[in-house]
């Protein structure tokens, strides 16, 4: 790991979408995960293989996979919960698999049904199938900085979930303020917590809600930390929050790493292209300042 | 200067209202200062006293002043460009002043119509005038971080004009990226240029208009700043960048400062209420994530 590259798992087309109230078509799906790929996204987590009943909007993550220009270099991963989806995104053509579960055991009842251990003991098959397929496997821990329904989370407890996470395999875990409660101090509690785990199997998937997530960024990069989840556009909201954001911006994240002397291999005037013309398809207003500010800056200050 | 103490100077009716289409009434003005009050602010600049042929928003400004409910703590400051401005202000019953002008010379002519030696010469009658009348002067420099029309700024250039205006007796230089545009990399290499004159001194204010300000502020704090302009519901747009953000949230900042183990004497569900409050009156979705955060959230989750 290099000090002055950071890696962006691009989570827009998965976690964004899913959490938007308008369903993209195939093809502005298509058109939204080759753009990025244009910009230079090298991880692009492209559908979710999860029952459709539960996600309507990544019923047709399948054809996603087949339908986009791949490039060699860049992972093209999906969110998948059991073997099933598992199998369904290894079909599909996935070069990557995610599992997910939750530092709040209540979090984890009410949005998976079931105690974060049980969880963990349902990925033992999906890691089995993928080192079969000579997959990796990445797993989501939600809530690490706080829960909606238990407020605080121990730092303690996260670390205790990620490792029975990399013990079973999984070559990362993404950790996430899914509610974006997280401040500067919080953030620095938990990486604290987590020393002596390589920061090359920890990522952090910050949600700007309450508006902390470039600042807490600066602090796991402080941490040594230099893997990142973010979403194009900001795409996605809060759904304990009607109205407020979601997944930090990747374009305000990449113009911060890019300020700060950083490296993403992302050209961003082509990565706000993309969530330019997602959010017009959308008919959403863009979640990223920087696209918002770059957009409609007045003509004599070009 | 404690290190846990932050102060944050309020510009919210200044320079916020004085950047909003809407304008408000003398009525609806006198509310969001008394609500500031009631929060907990102890430093308010209430109003402007320049031309209201330029700055029609502020045109009641002296009103303002003679309306509010002072708490004898607050320090409720003016905005004043020159001698004329000085007087009025201190007629209405300004507590403090502040004069303004840039690290940019585009940017000063274009704004203020003269260098920046020149706006330095102009604000001596000023600060005269205020030591007679006991008030301190404050002094905004904008385009601290990057100017709209000559690009980077030299850190040595903003530490030149810093020192004309601490040494012509203004008792805090507060630095201005006037339009958003700073990282925390060029934040960094701006505090470093300035060590050497003291945190008490320097206060930052900045925009949010490229999403970095809370990241750019923990830069400072780590720097020992303890110092912070901002904006209540962020009022105030970037006039450079229409419909992008201007001022950092107030209630974003205080978030991210009480989250962080800072105090700032703020109650911030009474600023989130001020700044909710005028934002319906501006008919405006309110600027701070925050505020959006913990407005909209839902039932289950309180």
């Amino acid at each position: 790991m290099s000090l002055d590259k950071v890696d962006i798992v691009e989570v827009g087309p998965r976690d964004g979408l899913q959490n938007e109230a308008a369903t993209l078509s195939l093809e502005l799906k298509t058109t939204l995960i080759n753009n990025l790929t244009n910009a230079g996204v090298s991880h692009i987590e492209a559908g979710s293989f999860v029952s459709a009943r539960w996600v309507p909007q990544m019923a047709d993550s399948s054809e996603v996979f087949t339908h986009i220009t791949r490039q060699n270099e860049v992972v093209y991963a999906a969110l998948t919960p059991n073997l099933k989806g598992a199998q369904a995104a290894v079909l599909a053509g996935a070069d990557e698999l995610a599992v997910f579960t939750a530092a709040s055991e209540t979090f984890n009842q009410r949005n998976i049904n079931c105690s974060i251990d049980e969880s963990i003991v349902r990925f033992a098959p999906v890691l089995q199938f993928a080192s079969q397929n000579k997959l990796r496997v990445r797993a989501y821990v939600s809530c690490v900085l706080g829960c909606p329904y238990e407020g605080e989370i121990a730092p303690s407890h996260v670390r205790e979930v990620s490792e029975k996470l990399l013990e079973l395999g999984c070559y990362e875990v993404s950790l996430g303020d899914t509610i974006g409660v997280g401040t500067p101090g919080s953030t620095r509690r938990l990486l604290q917590a987590l020393q002596g785990l390589s920061p090359n199997q920890l990522a952090l998937h910050l949600h700007d809600t309450y508006g902390q997530a470039l600042a807490n960024t600066l602090v796991a990069l402080d941490f040594g930390h230099r893997r990142f989840d973010a979403s194009v556009a900001g795409l996605g909201g809060c759904p304990y929050a009607p109205g407020a954001s979601g997944n930090v911006a990747t374009e305000d994240l990449v113009y911060m790493l890019h300020g700060t002397g950083l490296n993403t291999g992302i050209d961003l005037d082509k990565l706000i292209h993309a969530g330019n013309v997602v959010s017009r398809q959308l008919g959403r207003k863009s979640g990223s300042k920087v696209a918002l500010a770059r957009s409609n800056i007045s003509e004599e200050c070009r």
